[in-house]
C-alpha cells in the first residue's frame, strides 16, 4: 500500500498522550499538540514578516506539521530520558530518523519519497522556520503547564516545564520571541494571579537565570 | 488581554467531540481533525506541486489549520442541522463569523486585527487552495467513518459519511483527486476487504452516483 | 420500525455532553441532566402541592422528561448562540421541532402520533408545570456550575452560568421559588464557602439584580 | 443542611457504572438508566391508558424516577450476588431502605419527611404502576445487552441478560406488555439481524421457556 | 474450561472502580490497588526481617495478590454497606466465599482445588502476615485518600477515609506500623502541607484518638 | 523525603497505558499489568513445585511485583524501538538502570538501599524464577492480544504481539510451560473460535516454527 498508509497513520497520533505517567487534569494527545504548535507558528511568523523578515511559509508548513511525526514509531519518551545523555539522545533521535527512512521506502510510491523525506526530516535547524518550530513548541509546554498548576495540579514537575521552556524560548533570536516576552507572557502570569502557584516569582527567576 | 487569549483558547478545541451522540471507538477531536487536514493538504499540494500547479503555501497554510476555529464559539453542530435549509446554513455562518469577528475586535491587538480577520475567514472558496482544503476536510470524513465501519461500529450514519465524503471529493476539479481517486481509495477497499461492511460496493454506488 | 427507534435513540443523549469545549472537572450528559432536572421538579411540584397549588402530574411527567430529546437532532447548541439574536434563535427552535416532526412521522405508528407530538413540544410554557420545568432546568445548570467552582475550577463560564440561572429563577413566581431561594440557596452557599470563589458576593450580587 | 444535600447527592448517580466488572462498548450510569426508565414508562403507561386503564401519573412518576436512588448508598451489586439467597436478598434490601430512612431522618425537613419516605419505597409492588416500573426496568437490561451483543462483544452474560428480562417480561400482565412483544421486540431482532449473535433464536427460546 | 477462565477472569478487576459513586480526581481499579498492596507489604516485611521477625514469603505473596480477587464476584461493595450491621457484613463475607468455592469447584482442576482453596481464602488473620496485610491494605486508602484531598477534591469522606485508615494501622502490632508512623506518615503530612487540607491536625486526632 | 517518594510513585504507573498508539478496546496500565504477572507467576510456580522444584518465593515475590517498575522513569517505550538494534536496546536498559539507581541514592534510608536495589533489579535470569518471570510476562501479551482480537480489533499487531509471546514461551524450559501449552492455551483457541481471527491457525503456525 502506499499514501494511503501514511494518512491511515495519522490516527494513531490521537492516541499518544504527551507527559505519561503524570497526573494531568488535561491530556493532550500528540495530534492535539501538533496542531497548536501550528497554529502558534503561524502567528509567530506572522509577528517575523512585520519586522520585515522573509518566511519560507512551505517550509515551516512542512516541518511545523510534520515535527512529533516519529513519535509513531517511537512514542512520547520521557524528556528525562532524551536528555539522559548526549550518546543517548543521538541514539534515539539516530532510531527515530531510522524508523522513518524505513517507513517512507516500504510505504511511500518512489515518486513522493524525496519529498516526505525532506518533510519528517527533523526540523528544528538554525533557519528563521526551525527557530520558530522551536518556539511554538515550547510554547505549548508553556500553556500546557500552566493550565494544570492553575487549576491546582501539584506535581512538581509542571513547573519544571513551564521554566524550562520559558529558559529556552528567551534564549532564541527572533523578534517574535520579543513579542512573546513582552505581551503574552506578561498576559498569562496576569491569568495565573489567583491561582495556588505564584507565576509571577517563576517566571522571573526563569527570565533572570 | 490580547493573543495569548487566542493562544490559550486552542485548547477548548481538544474538548469539542466531532459527531455528537453517535456511537464512536474512536472519538475524534476537532483540535486532532484539524491537523490531519493540515496533513492530507500537504500532501495533496504537493501533488498539485507535481503537475506544475502553483500553490499559495501561506495562504494553504492559514486557510487550512483554522478551518474549523469557528467551532469554538458554536461547537461542532451536527450536519443534518447545518444543511436543513440554505436560510439557517446561512445564518449559521453568519453567526459564526459574527463572533469571530466580535473576538477580534476584543482581544485581537490592533495592529494584527487584518491578518487575523483574513486567517479566520471561511477558506472553502474557489482557489486551489480553497478546494485542496475541501477535498482534506472530506477526507476525514472517509477516514473516521471508515475505521469506525471497518471496526465493526453497525451505526448507519458511517456509511452515509463515507458515502457523501466521496462524492463530494469526486466532483471536485483537482490532479490530487485524481490521484486519490487512482491510488489511495483503493487501497482504503483493500483494507476494508474483511470486515462486516461492502465497502467496494458502497465505493463503486458513490463513484457512480 | 416503530417505537422501537424511539426507544433505541435514547441511548444517543448518553453521548452528548452538555457545555462542550469547557474545561469540566465532571461531565454531564443530556440523559443524566434530564433525570436530575425530573427528581427536582418533583420536590418543586411537591412544594407547590403543599401550598395549595394543583399540579398535572402527567403534564409535568411529559414535560421534565422529554424537555431536551431534540438535542439528538441538533447536539446541545452552545448557549451563546443560541441567545446571538431572536431571529436565529426561533429559527433554531423551528428546525428542531421540525426535525422532531419528521421523526415522529417517520416511526411513530400513527395512533401514537398525537401523543408523541404532545409530549414532545416545547414545554416550557406559562402553565405551573411549565414554570417548574424552567426552575428545574435553571436549578441543574447552578448546580453543575457549583460543583465546578467549588473544586477550583477556574473557567469563567461557571460563574456566568450560576449567575444566569439565579436571575432567571428568582423572576419566577412560585412558592416553590420562594423556598429555593430561602431554604436550599443558603445551603449552596454555606457548603462553598471555604472554596476559592466567592459564592456569597455572587448570590448576592445576582439577587440584587 | 436540607433537601440541598438530597438534590447535591443525585451526582453521585452519574458516577455509579451498571455491570461493573464486565467489559462494556458502552458504559451506563445509574441516572441515565434510570431517564431511560422513566422514558419507557411514559409510553408504556400511555398504551395501558390507550386501553382504558388508569394510570396514578404522580405515583409512576416518583417510582420510576426514584427507583434506584438507594444505589447511592449501596452502590451497583451485581445481580448474582442479589440473587443469591433470598435471606441475603432480603436483608440486603432492609440495609438499603435503612440506609434511605436514615438520610431522610438526617437531612430531609420534617415537613417533607414523609412525602420521600413514600417517592423512595421500593415502587415494584403489585399495582398498575409498579407493574409498568418491573417492565421499564427490564426493557433497558434488554436494550443495554442488545446494544453490546449487535456490536459484537462477546460476553455471555449479556446473552443471559436478554434472556432473563424477556421471561420477566412476558410473565407481567399488562398492555404494554402485550405491546412490546408484538410490535417492539420483532423491530429489536430484525435490527440485529446482522450481528454476530442469533437473536432470532435466543429471543424464541426466552419466549417459549 | 480450567485454568484458563482463572486467568482471563483477571481482567474483570481492571474494570472494577473502587470507592464508586464519589467524584475522583484519580480512578483506581481493584487491579492496580492489589498490585500497589502488594508492593507495600514486600517493603513492609522487610522492615520486619530486619527486626529478625520471620516472614513467610509464599504465604504472604498469596493473600497479597489474592486479597481482594473475590470481588469479582461481587464488585466493590460502599464500606457502610460492609460495616452496617455485623450480621450482614458475615453474610456478605459467606456469598463471597461460597461464590469463590463455587468458581473452583466448577473451573480448577481437581490437582489445584486445594491450593485455590487456600489462596482465595481471607488472608487477614492474626498472623504476621495476615497483619502486613491488613496494614499494606490500609496504607493504599490513606494514598488513595491523602491524593484526592491534595489536589482539592472536598469530598469529605476522603477525610472519613484517611482518619479511618489510620486509626485501624495505628492500633496493629508490627514493627513496620512503627516504621510507618515515625518515618512514612511524617513525610506524607509534609508533602500535603501547602494543600487546602489541614493534614497535620487530621493526622494528630487520628493518632490521638 | 524516604520510602514515602517509593509507595507515592507507583501511582504513576496507573497512568502508563501499554502498547500506546495502537487502538485498543480494552487499555491496560502497568499497573494492572504487573498484578496479573504477579497472578500467573503465583500458579506457574504452584505448578513447578507440583512436580518437585524448590521455588524460593521471596525472590519470586520480589521480580514479578517490582519488573516494570522502571518505567516510571522512562515509559512504556515501543516494542520495535527496544529491539532495533542491541546497542539501543542495551543502552536504554542502562539508562533505566541508572535512573533507578539514582533514585535509590536519593530517596531510599541507607539500611533499606541493599535491599531496593536487589528488587529493582532485571529479574529475567536464568533462574527458575527469572524463567517463571519471563512466561507470566509474555502470558499477559498472550491475554491482552487475544481479548482484542476476540473482540474484533483488526490492528495487525496484535496478531504479532500473540504469536511473538508464544514463540517465546515455548522455548523456556519449565514444566509450567508443558502445563500451559497443553492445558491452557488449547482453552484459549476453543474460546476464540467463534471470532474473526482463527486463532487455531495462528498457534499452531507459532507453535511449529
Amino acid at each position: 500500500m502506499g499514501i494511503h498508509t501514511y494518512f491511515y497513520s495519522l490516527n494513531d497520533l490521537e492516541r499518544i498522550i504527551r507527559c505519561p505517567g503524570r497526573f494531568k487534569l488535561q491530556e493532550h494527545s500528540v495530534s492535539a499538540h501538533s496542531w497548536k504548535v501550528v497554529q502558534y507558528a503561524k502567528t509567530l511568523a506572522d509577528i517575523e514578516e512585520s519586522h520585515g523578515v522573509t518566511v519560507d511559509w512551505k517550509k515551516l508548513y512542512e516541518i511545523t506539521s510534520s515535527h512529533d511525526y516519529g513519535e509513531i514509531f517511537i512514542g512520547d519518551i520521557k524528556t528525562p530520558v532524551k536528555h539522559y545523555s548526549l550518546e543517548l539522545r543521538a541514539m534515539l533521535q539516530q532510531v527515530e530518523e531510522g524508523m522513518v527512512a524505513h517507513f517512507i521506502d516500504e510505504h511511500i510510491p518512489e515518486e513522493f519519497q524525496a519529498i516526505f523525506r525532506r518533510q519528517l526530516r527533523e526540523g528544528k535547524d538554525d533557519s528563521v522556520e526551525g527557530r520558530i518550530l522551536e518556539v511554538a513548541d515550547k510554547m505549548d509546554q508553556i500553556y500546557e503547564a500552566f493550565a494544570e498548576l492553575q487549576l491546582g495540579n501539584t506535581e512538581k514537575e509542571f513547573i519544571t516545564m513551564y521554566r524550562n521552556a520559558l529558559i529556552k524560548i528567551k534564549g532564541i533570536q527572533l523578534h517574535c520571541v520579543d513579542y512573546f516576552l513582552q505581551h503574552i507572557l506578561p498576559d498569562i502570569v496576569q491569568e495565573g494571579s489567583h491561582s495556588p502557584v505564584d507565576f509571577e516569582k517563576i517566571t522571573n527567576e526563569a527570565l533572570s537565570s
